[in-house]
């Protein structure tokens, strides 16, 4: 089934503890939808200026992604983000933010998109989370990233949104940020209880947490020595879950824990190299191949 | 079969955002050898001052755990740790430690203990540590914990132990540190390099990995909203690890695997109140009926 996403398109700079990577491909919408090709047909929506790399929108196409919400502003630049890892490469510091056409974005979703089932809010403004979330009526699964910045800064908004989505994913930072709770599980409850159906709180390498009225469970990040680049891991993680869920259809417990699990193999391949470059060099095989050895790792 | 464990006796004050116990029964054998015994016979050695309140060690035989090891310091007084634990209850601070009696701590074991078969170095000096180790020449699956203070302050006598052993038990900053590697998976690698058999890396909240010549996975702590106290977490975890192994008299891989997840489920209880008093109020069944829950969890 088709799956849409809204959401930033990048070009971003990465500087890990050992090297640096200028005006890369970025952005949530770019590697929530690389991530969820590998599932299930997705539309991009989102913006850019007219500094934007064709080729990066040939490679989108190449994994069959419809392009057609995209908008290119004329004379516009694309958004830009640069950021430093420390040398644990979880924490990150964000050395430049250029809003350029994102500042402005106004999300029209083609008829076509409008029709969805499968609709996911990648990180963004409330605002405009709740400005496409109108335009889908009929969506069965609307799921939404959010951050710190949306939870400082447009508190009500956000909450609306919160309470008319099935689903929100979001770090474990921003979960404490959001209740005031400092274990994760009382967290998880309490950002169930603001209204959606359930709650994915992401722990970077340490996994993530699924919340809904009947289950709370923890599955563990897929253990890499290989992490070159953790930019777009959250990303891609939903990426996985939503394409996953849209493939089969549907979204009862046990397909969410599957999805769950497809998400954090899907997230363990991103941080192996920069930008998409890991992710753009598998096939559903390697997932496939992965998730087998995952269950193997969880079963005793 | 019967478990020795070495380590520290100790009277504890703990301060959380919350409460505030003072005196209460700690240290890492006590933790270790409360939690072993839902599993096997075990025999502990340590020393205490004759502060020490006998009804503690009425409660260890409560559980028949053997304290013919405990050496009773005449006019001594009983190691004492206090500390105090942040807002996110897995950070801590060290506000006192008196190591009294444990300062000229020299372990001379029963009889009886030197003929065991399974051995755990809990937590102290790697001086100590050795010294032990020659007592128990039969011994036949050998573990240890470690800390900073001995990883700074006794590296040739520590690297000596580790490659005496046959597994190393230690968390993850103390992984960083013993290796220089910030990646977990590659710390635990290097540790395994330095000599044991297998190396398990405890990260508190965020579970436990394990590393073997041909096996690497991790397991998720049991997500608990009830974390009232985390000290003695990682002993108690260590204890339900060992102590299933030596119940079992086996440790091959799939016998380890099932050992790490008793390890977290132990652990998952001894948080949920102050020193040993949510440990106390658990029987064999309550363990194994968690088992059930934490399978199910990580089934897919």
């Amino acid at each position: 089934m088709p799956l849409v996403v809204v959401g930033s398109v990048a070009l971003d700079s990465v500087e890990t503890p050992t090297e640096k990577r200028e005006n890369v491909l970025g952005g949530s919408a770019v590697f929530f939808s690389y991530a969820a090709s590998y599932f299930t047909p997705v539309r991009l929506a989102g913006v850019v200026g007219d500094d934007w790399p064709e080729e990066h929108t040939k490679m989108l196409w190449a994994r069959g992604i419809d392009t057609s919400g995209l908008q290119i502003v004329p004379g516009g630049k694309t958004f830009r983000w640069s950021g430093k890892y420390l040398e644990n490469m979880n924490d990150r510091e964000t050395l430049d933010i250029q809003l350029n056409v994102m500042d402005q974005f106004d999300p029209v979703l083609p008829e076509e998109y409008r029709r969805c089932k499968f609709l996911f809010l990648a990180n963004g403004s409330a605002v405009l989370q709740l400005k496409v979330l109108d335009q889908c009526p009929g969506a069965q699964l609307t799921v939404a990233d959010t951050m710190d910045l949306w939870i400082r800064n447009e508190p009500d908004e956000l909450r609306e949104l919160i309470r008319r989505i099935d689903g929100l994913v979001l770090n474990d930072s921003e979960a404490k940020l959001l209740t005031g709770q400092d274990n994760l599980v009382r967290a998880g409850g309490a950002v169930r209880e603001m209204g959606p159906r359930f709650v994915v709180i992401k722990k970077g390498e340490h996994g993530a947490m699924f919340f809904s009225e009947h289950e709370t469970y923890v599955l563990p990040a897929f253990p890499t020595a290989e992490v070159v680049d953790p930019t777009g891991a959250g990303d891609s993680f939903a990426g996985g879950m939503m394409g996953y869920l849209a493939e089969q259809g549907n979204f009862d417990p046990k397909t969410l824990k599957q999805a769950m699990a497809y998400g954090t193999l899907t997230a363990s391949f991103t941080v192996e190299d920069f930008s998409l470059d890991r992710l753009k060099n598998i096939e559903r095989e390697d997932l496939d191949q992965r998730m087998e050895e995952y269950r193997r790792m969880l079963s005793f």
